[in-house]
């Protein structure tokens, strides 16, 4: 498995703002406001986050075309738990490939990355939550039915 | 909705690892060998770990009996995300009651105060996964189903 030729994937960089992250972001969700110092300083928080081991908390991964520009984006942060002998958990958020990319199997590859780095990271499990018509593209990836997401919304 | 007479509700304490809260989390899932010392330390370790604006991002929080001992605990962790202008998720985790203690609302309390904790660190939304056979009990604290749990196991 292997990215398109010119392609390359990697951390996420505080001046990625302008690269076109927040455009890709904007196919998944509401991405709202985020001027480049709210980047920066949301980017630096996730910098100084670290677990007991001294791995990062945050691992935001971005796959950018041959011109540098976005097209793919997630994020795996680790849980430091008391269970399993304190064990560690990783999260899967925010995965998102710009429309015009489909077909590459970006999204495919982003999780293989993440997930390894949780697994690196000494995580006994790696968890996220999606919609019932994306199971079959994460059982694609490895992943299996675990459990139901609940959730309160206060927006 | 309150307590019984005679129990509270607090923020897990480091000298709480004598308490009872590893036996209690026990009857959630294993909890293998966590010693004073690596007990403290995760504790430290949640402390120490703050979001841009302030807030801890770990609230374990415990309810204690008439004596002083553990016999519910749960946990929310803030996530801090870009999209959402920069929003802040909650995250339910490891939450586990005493089996002698059924039938007291100890979860459905633990829930409530978990939930406002996220919202008064200013989340948009709180989130949890659970087994399809506890969905009433969390739509009972106010939650909605809202996807699918997927998971690769390292252990």
């Amino acid at each position: 498995m292997s990215l398109p030729s010119g392609y390359s994937i990697r951390e996420l960089k505080a001046s990625d703002h302008t690269n076109g992250i927040l455009d890709v972001l904007s196919g998944l969700t509401t991405v709202g406001t985020v001027t480049a110092n709210a980047f920066e300083s949301i980017f630096k928080q996730w910098s100084t986050l670290k677990l007991s081991n001294g791995s990062n908390v945050y691992n935001p991964l971005v796959i950018v075309d041959s011109n540098g520009k976005v097209v793919a984006t997630g994020m795996v942060f680790i849980e430091e738990k008391l269970i399993h002998s304190g064990g560690l958990v990783g999260h899967i958020e925010d995965i998102a490939v710009d429309s015009s990319q489909q077909g590459k199997s970006l999204g495919k590859f982003l999780i293989k990355e993440l997930s390894l780095i949780a697994k690196r990271s000494g995580a006994y499990k790696v968890i996220l939550d999606c919609s019932e018509s994306n199971v079959k593209f994460y059982e694609k990836c490895g992943y299996k039915e675990a459990g139901v997401e609940m959730q309160i919304r206060y927006d």
